[in-house]
């Protein structure tokens, strides 16, 4: 890889997984579609407005989908879309690393 | 890999990499040692006070370390160490995904 110039691509992609919780909501959501409630349970020290928000950002760079199920009641789920699943080496990585380090 | 509950190691991980600029540092010194105004070459918008806070977050965590060097004038250079170039996984999948993506 070439380190000798900054690459915006990478400056990005940095930016996004750099905001805070959001490196935690995709490790959540790498187990599969979670509701609300069951991402809050592996992230209890985050606020509801605070996952609400990355929520829909992610949900705008289109990282993770909303999915409503018609039930009664009503069940919302969401999940990783194609180009979100595709973060798991960057998400396993840094778990490899937390392994060896922390 | 578990998903299904939440690794201490991997949030502490993910917290030294999601403060901003660390991932764009930690990217510059990956291509080797280097001197303060060359890692501020291809990080221009970041301020120096704000590279020299960083540095020294993560001289005290050991990510890099600080080389004098005693020559008239004195030269400074700054690299990773083992524990720091062992984060070139992650730097390399951010920016692989970074390429496809953003």
């Amino acid at each position: 890889m070439d380190y000798s110039t900054m690459c915006p691509k990478y400056e990005a992609a940095a930016d996004i997984l750099g905001k805070k919780w959001t490196g935690r909501i995709i490790r959540v959501l790498l187990g599969g579609p979670k509701r609300f409630k069951e991402i809050k349970e592996q992230i209890p020290e985050m606020s509801d407005k605070m996952l609400t928000d990355r929520m829909k950002e992610l949900e705008t760079i289109t990282i993770i989908k909303r999915q409503v199920y018609p039930e009664m009641p009503v069940r919302i789920e969401y999940e990783l879309t194609g180009k979100g699943r595709e973060l798991e080496p960057v998400i396993e990585s840094i778990q490899k690393w937390g392994e060896q380090w922390m």
